[in-house]
């Protein structure tokens, strides 16, 4: 899978996702990743790609022309033009699910506005997906992009080792994750739960299990509605003051 | 306003920080930058900070003392400990109210986690907040950190030019941004709409709130409920089918 990057501020995409896990999907080559200066298809001697908006108001807007040029150079010679993801509040809201679809993609473009906005007629032009990642202003989209890449990176195969490939998967299944414990078995006053030392595998399970129903229904009541519930969850999520007119077998 | 990182991957936050608005501000002094590297506090010759989790399970988790004692270091000789947020998919939603509000505080910490989680008795001795950018799961907390400062840093009175801080006003009122055209005026075909070049600053402002409206109608109607709407908004909205109870006069 190879991710596009469209953007004023190459060394922050660049950098900052040289590092981690998906920095080392990067290096094994499981992902590409291919960042592209905008600035590199400016037509102004002082390489600005921004003018003033018609019509009024305060701010630049960035030229369509340079972001055209930058998209052709990327897509030429593709048989299938890949989707192109611009980050907008104005988008739909990522979530885990785009972010399991996305990963099926063979190559994805996105990109980054800056500034006031972008001319609209090249969004018209090039953009399949408008996609924000919360109710939230960012000076640029360029975190946007990269917090959609590692989101999308994480699900594509081979990217998590085995063990790494566990995590938060509780959360896929719309519960929050329970709390976990390591080393030393006593910090500043604060034992583990003695449960967790007693070897007793079922109960470890039950008592796990209870720990994320407990923190969905405390913090996050809206995803239980969304949540694969067995018999037994919803008699422990009752004896909490939860109710909920039907629930799946397990 | 100073921010305080806690981090795994020091340089993540520092370079992608270091650029764009934030950058300048940080150059400018307007906002501070402290990145710490919880692996200088490990104990450990090899400075693991990780261990297996109690209870059993794939992964590892991070351990609780060299996480308190970087933040024993970050806020020793300090009268009011700042607050800390963790960032987790558990926590509160971020949201723009969110980072308006913390843009009053004086320093923030953050903490940001990795692996298969924390040990849970840090995040009870330290944090005070825990926080999640959106439903989806990353691979750390260094994007999720990194958006959140990005978004109240743009809040620190400063931070933003006079010119900038104009932008996207209309999301602070829940309506989505109007289309942006700039130079040229056609392109591939494509002409700005014609309202924008006329000069009628009252037209161009009508037509304006009108796409406004229009956008948030067809992308969050969700929003709208909470936008503050004219007579004259509502009317249009009308003529789009939109129906509401009651609206406020501006």
């Amino acid at each position: 899978m190879k991710f596009h990057v469209l953007t004023l501020f190459p060394d922050m995409v660049q950098n900052g996702l040289e590092t981690s896990i998906t920095g080392r999907a990067i290096e094994r080559g499981t992902i590409g990743l291919n960042v592209v200066n905008i600035r590199d298809f400016s037509h102004d001697k002082h390489r600005h790609v921004d003018d003033y908006p018609y019509g009024g108001g305060a701010g630049m807007v960035m030229q369509p022309d340079p972001i055209y040029e930058a998209w052709t150079h990327v897509t030429q010679g593709m048989d299938q033009k890949p989707r192109v993801i611009y980050l907008t509040p104005q988008g739909r809201v990522f979530r885990q699910d785009m972010a399991r679809d996305l990963a099926h993609e063979e190559e994805i473009i996105f990109l980054c506005g800056h500034y006031e906005g972008v001319d609209e007629r090249v969004l018209d032009e090039i953009v399949t997906d408008q996609v924000s990642i919360g109710d939230y202003v960012l000076t640029g989209g360029e975190l946007a992009a990269m917090v959609m890449i590692d989101a999308i990176a994480r699900m594509v195969p081979g990217v998590l080792t085995n063990e790494e490939s566990g995590t938060y998967e509780s959360f896929y299944n719309n519960l929050l994750e329970y709390p976990q414990y390591t080393r030393p078995p006593v910090f500043r006053g604060r034992e583990v739960p003695e449960v967790l030392l007693s070897g007793h595998h079922a109960r470890i399970e039950e008592w796990r299990r209870r720990q994320s129903l407990e923190r969905t229904l405390r913090h996050r009541p809206d995803l239980l509605e969304q949540a694969d519930l067995s018999r037994e969850d919803f008699s422990y999520l009752e004896t909490l003051g939860y109710k909920r007119d039907s629930w799946t077998d397990q």
